[in-house]
């Protein structure tokens, strides 16, 4: 199993494009269309917000049926909270790229990003689906290209691509993500598209989808919000190895490994560009007696403003991210419980250490990070990854629309 | 009943000072002292953070028997992760302030709030009781010093003070207290002390404040952590009338509206003073089936950082209010929700208004903002009070400790 300095287009059968269609006030790209040369076996996963996105909506409706030929996804709007009107949009965006494409309108899947509650410039979709059908291609700039379209705030592209054998055939499973701000489990403001060249049957991507979503894009943390249209999908088009992939075999492992990788390295990237961050910081507890008392406690301290800030700052106020577990909401004895920020362990049954500023320093200067807390209740362990909180995340959001 | 323009010591028999002693590194006040003339009728309210501070374990414990005659809180230092030594300290505190003002040390409740896991500079605390002690008095200024020995990133000090007649006799409640970051219902980084000259019984005080602090206290989110040192304490001394308050009467309903003004008065002098906030905002949710439903709308669109931080660049992006009422865990539908920022009505059934925004930049200009949340599922309403997010946050929280 190799990585692969590529795209989404690295996929057999795969064409991508990504255009500047007007969505977006500062004319960056902002229209992206991917499409599989044969309608590709689907599963997605979908946000748990109460308050859905139209594309969303239709999405998840469409996907239903298991298939899908190409996806359309805008960003700067996220066609939200508009009634009828944002449903008939959704349809249309659908309906002219499936045109465009020559594929069945309910093959095509919808996504949508960006600001809630304003009317989608139909005009300025239109052009650009039109735009984007001209110039698809399967080079891997034309993957970039539609990664580009489909981001926000982010800062940095978030592609990966990974081949591995079954057989005499290379298969190739590739992702594509946007996602920086209002990140935190379950799916929260991501659009990823994972393709993939070998064929697996549609219960068995959907189960693969969401086990590895949530090892990977739903324990990512940027801020704690969560938004209406986020989405991952996976496509299965069969064209490297026809083989149809069964539950429980060597190859079904194989995929599911390859899925995880590539969703992992997607996961981490969204949560290094969290929006003004400057690391990447892994929170992980281990020694609770339930997985569920271990994700409280991850969840609690990646959440914790207070936390972010000091990491932020490379101050080592560890007393923050004790304060964090404590409040949780997860069971554990206080007075068994050792903290670690890097190697340095700063705290041990529950009591402070006189740790060496330097080297807690030192290690707080890293680009990548990780917080241990280590608790001798069971053996239940969960890990996070999420992001520092700086002036430049304030900046960003607080005049996000304009 | 009516306000009155003084502090704790407004309160008959009661005694304040605030002193430098050294824990705070910038030489401010950082231990104050309040003595009332004889042992009060006592009652108080925790965190619920797991993980707690030794004085605040102290004074739970010692808070039991129902009899209060002292308190000595510090800032600077939590007291807090330091084993046996921790709870040692705090009981030397006790007995130190014991032994200056004359009474039995079971009688003295600690406090103290600040870094967590430094050990106690015990001489330091030491000197500042004694200096404490010999500058006890009873004039207005005597309590505002103790108001800002009790603060630490606090910019205004949070005291309010209320009179009312119960017959011929003038109750005086009056209450002071320190909160800025780390602030969420429960009880999150404060500290309180509410002195009254009433007499009441042990049980009417104490079930009086868990109602009041319910209300008013736990109705506060600043950041969404919560601290392990948090305690409001109330003190009925009964010198000003000694007929006992019972429950149900027209007396214990007068004390307990006055004690929920001055708390409410508190409450939202924390919210306003959150750390780096420039506003003081109000989120209400109306119409839900259950109480909980509403608590849990308004807790979740307070913590939320993209709320806060549009509230600090006076955006007018509601769809983030939404997205945080529709991930917040509350039951209702999406398209029977209307939205206010102030009296500007953005959404209507779930759906975006074409408002004016003007109006609504308007609206969010205010010092004072309320953002508002109908339903169409019941009867059912919360409030809560927060702020806005700022840089100036990150700045102070990037290096509290140096």
């Amino acid at each position: 199993m190799e990585w692969f300095d590529g795209s989404i287009t690295s996929v057999k059968g795969i064409r991508a494009s990504g255009v500047a269609c007007g969505l977006k006030k500062n004319g960056e790209p902002d229209l992206a269309l991917i499409v599989s040369e044969r309608p590709a076996t689907a599963a997605g996963v979908f946000t748990r917000n109460l308050v859905k996105g139209h594309s969303l909506q239709l999405t998840m409706k469409r996907i239903s049926k298991g298939q899908c030929q190409a996806l359309v996804i805008n960003s700067g709007n996220a066609n939200a909270c508009l009634g009828e009107a944002g449903l008939s949009d959704a349809r249309t965006m659908a309906s002219l790229a499936a045109s465009q494409i020559d594929c069945a309108p309910e093959l095509v899947l919808v996504g949508s990003t960006g600001v809630i509650g304003q009317p989608l410039d139909m005009q300025a979709v239109r052009d650009g689906i039109e735009a984007a059908a001209r110039s698809l291609g399967d080079s891997a700039e034309h993957g970039h290209q539609a990664e580009r379209a489909i981001m926000t705030t982010d800062l940095v592209p978030k592609e990966a691509v990974i081949r591995f054998q079954i057989g005499s055939n290379t298969v190739t499973v590739a992702g594509m993500a946007k996602g920086s701000g209002m990140i935190h489990p379950n799916m929260a403001t991501m659009i990823g598209v994972i393709a993939m060249d070998c064929a697996v049957s549609q219960p068995v991507l959907s189960e693969m989808l969401r086990r590895v979503s949530d090892k990977t894009f739903n324990r990512v943390s940027v801020d704690g919000d969560t938004s209406v249209c986020d989405m991952v999908i996976a496509l299965a088009n069969g064209l490297s190895s026809s083989t149809l992939i069964q539950s429980g075999t060597a190859e079904a492992d194989l995929l599911e490994k390859a899925l995880e990788r590539v969703c992992t390295r997607l996961a981490k990237g969204i949560a290094a560009d969290g929006e003004g961050a400057s690391r990447l910081i892994e929170i992980r507890a281990e020694g609770l007696r339930t997985q569920r008392d271990a994700l409280l406690i991850v969840s609690a301290v990646a959440r914790s403003p207070l936390v972010k800030t000091m990491m932020a700052g490379g101050d080592a106020n560890w007393g923050r991210i004790f304060t964090a577990a404590g409040y949780s909401g997860a069971a554990f004895d206080p007075d068994g419980c050792d903290i670690y920020l890097g190697s340095v362990k700063v705290c041990e049954r529950g009591t402070a250490l006189a740790f060496d500023e330097a080297k807690a320093a030192e290690a707080l200067a890293q680009k990548e990070i990780q917080i241990r807390l280590a608790f001798r209740e069971g053996d239940a362990a969960e890990r996070i990854w999420t992001c520092d909180l700086t002036d430049e995340y304030v900046r960003i959001n607080g005049s996000y629309r304009s």
